[in-house]
């Protein structure tokens, strides 16, 4: 008989020492108990028997408001969207310019570099052709020229008349850019559950865009938000962050359960300022570039430092779903607990045992 | 003897009942061999081997094309891929300009606001000076001036003339659009598996890529793509979209299985509408932004309203590569399941008896 | 007595047969340990004991230096950051111009296509009105004229005169570029964890700042790069690179300890080329894009075709942290290896007996 000689016809089973006693009975149903109750507990809190994928997004940001302004050099002006905050076509990010130093009609020359980015030289001797360094404003022509009545620095061929100014004006001129608002449009797609949704909710009448603003409290998903607002819900100042500018983070969390009745997708929106207060001037605080307007051609330049606040939009999310695949696979891992129990039960046995 | 007191020279072992049955037996080998076939079917099919890397990947596009417009006030006018792309430094994301509405010759100053932004006035008591809204052009004078033959409205100060027109052209200016091709060149790399490879294959020769067009059927891996094919490809309609804008994502996926003969890593794109067709004028439909030329330094300025596309490329990848120890866990994981087995066998072959 | 009815007071457990023998006690005790071992190794190794979180980071870039050129048509230049950087509002990338094509004043107008982008023709028969291709400067009138003393190509409507360099200037015009330093400020947050760190260490003074320099030796932490040595640790050569331009990552990673005294947080910097030397010129090898600078507002452009190196910022980063979840699950997992060992040892046990 093949079956015999390959031991496959065999069954084995262990014998059971089966032991009437309501006290270890109970013991034992107990303890399977806790454990299931345990595992159970477990498995809905953190949703273990849900599939789960990572949101794609899509963001675009219009920034609204006016402001007036008065420039010294320049005189009285109005920064409209396009002057505060460039062509940004709508991306995540968005600047709002809060304050600025202008320089104007610089053209490409010769003059003395500025104290203290140049030193205060005697002599010709003193300053070296085609020298320059990370804090110059342009390259050393090997000449000592008069910067003002006291001193002398190092020629250098570059865009004069030279930025003077170091410190931004305080208070910021554009501190008023406290009352824009910005409409923020995020559609996400969960793309394996092919499901989507966006940050303006169905329920949002025309009439209601119009006049909402978000609120924590009052108006916690108007997608239009007051920059001053956002900066305050950052635990920051604005009008001190004006002067020097910096980072806002605005994150968007969706944190969606997909399941029928539990169903939930809705975005909970926070603030938080990005980059570090800045003592250290060293560290170049704040957030600042420059840009500049030709006045004839590529003759003649504006420079703009432009001081502002860049606003990042950040978008977390993750969908779950319940899956049969994640709820056999929860089970099996949790098996071995039951493993667990059945050495430990004999444990618990002789120790009851000894007891009695 | 230490041995004896610690008992730690003790081997435990279950004494086994052996029956002897070919029914049983098959039974049990029935049972372990399902579940074995499971778990490989399992393992093979969700590639449980595998440990994972995620993509890093760099993205460069490139336009190409021109289009002859006529713009009202302005005349015929060719757009090369530097007036409808702008510097866009060949990033993730490029942007195409699809229409336009010009504000010719706008100077810093003070004009009647347009309505319906700004309210229509009787008299200068109507104007509230210094007062602005996010719909306003300008901040209010506190006069109240002639608009047209008709009506009055609120002095401003702002960029005058106001942009008056709302709604951009229909059809688009640039319409023709549809007809620019783009370059994509994605480079990527899965760090951990020092594993590079690029959307642009070995096997495509020079000539090839002078001529080729991507096509889901035909082409479907060739990195040059019309815009018009695109859109279509989102199931958008290119010359609707080309009126207000919109965002387009092209989106290429790299599946890749790194192991011996099996290895597969190509990309394969995929196309979606990322903004959502919007009715509600108050929400801004499409994407446009504004941008402008100075006519005489920072005086004078030509405001354009660009409506148009923008393209995010987004690259999702994910690499597989067979490793032991990812092996060794998951059959650590399956062996609960053979608990499950020897706690349902005893009850079976009961059941069994008891129907013999 | 409804107990027994249930069956609920049945306590059940295994008969077992307790062999005294050293060898076989000291052969299960070996084994059971080297798993243990095995497991609290794997533990430790992969601190399967921590729950993990990903990194959120703000990125802000600032590059410093200037540069003296001579281009030709054009003469001596400067050239500070506003110029060779763009406004780039300090993002996560920054662009740095190494090389240029000017085209001086350009206008709206008609021209001779340049060959070979325009097919070269005897007749106005050979040009199609309105016709153009992927590398047309322009839209072909139908005319047929004269490009140079020997060769007639079909007139376009285009931005004339038309560009008609093609390979940028050898060496580079900005060579010196490698000179220019970027101080790179990067702000990570842990949002689980609620921990935030940045790359400026407590420990840096101010004037420490001012004159490090990174070097993967002797100063593996300042935040300041000189673009250079940034080139040179991605294994590229700066000058090369700089004739046709180039994208290069800049990688932060963040792996963080944050338990007790092993806390460990330290940003680690490499540099790795993503993009690909081309040879293929069809596919545009290196970097570049076109700017242009108004001369007589929308009229007339002198046009910049800029090649350039940009730097991508990618910070990755993951933190570790002690979760007595995580080792509860852990070691539920590594449960089912002990059932492996309690179906093994049996067999274990019949080999030795047999053996004996």
């Amino acid at each position: 008989m093949p079956c015999k000689l390959l031991n496959l016809c065999e069954y084995e089973t262990h014998k059971l020492v089966r032991i009437q006693s309501v006290r270890l009975g109970s013991l034992k149903w107990t303890f399977n108990g806790v454990i299931l109750m345990f595992i159970c507990i477990m498995m809905l809190w953190n949703k273990e028997y849900q599939e789960h994928d990572y949101v794609v997004s899509s963001v675009t940001a219009k920034v609204k408001g006016v402001a007036l302004t008065s420039l010294p050099d320049v005189g009285d002006i109005v920064w409209d969207v396009v002057d505060y905050s460039g062509p940004s076509q709508g991306k995540n990010s968005f600047f709002v310019v809060t304050n600025v130093i202008v320089t104007k009609k610089q053209r490409q020359g010769k003059c003395p570099e500025v104290p203290p980015y140049g030193k205060v030289c005697r002599t010709d001797e003193d300053c070296v052709k085609g020298f320059w360094d990370q804090h110059s404003h342009g390259v050393q022509t090997g000449a000592c020229v008069k910067f003002d009545v006291t001193r002398k620095t190092c020629e250098v061929s570059a865009w004069c008349p030279i930025e003077t100014k170091k410190k931004p004006p305080k208070p910021a001129l554009l501190a008023s850019a406290e009352n824009f608002t910005v409409l923020i449009k995020n559609n996400i797609r969960f793309p394996n559950f092919n499901f989507m949704r966006r940050n303006i909710l169905p329920e949002m009448t025309e009439s209601y865009l119009k006049r909402c603003q978000f609120n924590r409290r009052t108006e916690p998903s108007c997608p239009i938000f007051r920059l001053g607002d956002i900066v305050k819900e950052a635990k920051e100042n604005f009008s001190e962050m004006a002067v020097e500018g910096g980072v806002i983070g605005i994150q968007i969390k969706w944190d969606c359960n997909l399941d029928g009745f539990l169903r939930n997708c809705l975005p909970k929106y926070s603030f938080r300022r990005l980059d570090e207060k800045e003592s250290n001037r060293t560290l170049y605080p704040g957030l600042n570039f420059r840009y500049y307007i030709t006045e004839n051609g590529v003759e003649e330049r504006t420079l703009f430092k432009a001081f502002g606040i860049r606003f990042d939009v950040m978008v977390f999310g993750k969908a779950g779903k319940f899956s049969i695949i994640q709820l056999i696979i929860f089970i099996g891992s949790t098996l071995s607990y039951y493993t667990l129990v059945s050495v430990i039960q004999p444990f618990l046995f002789n120790l009851f045992q000894m007891q009695n």
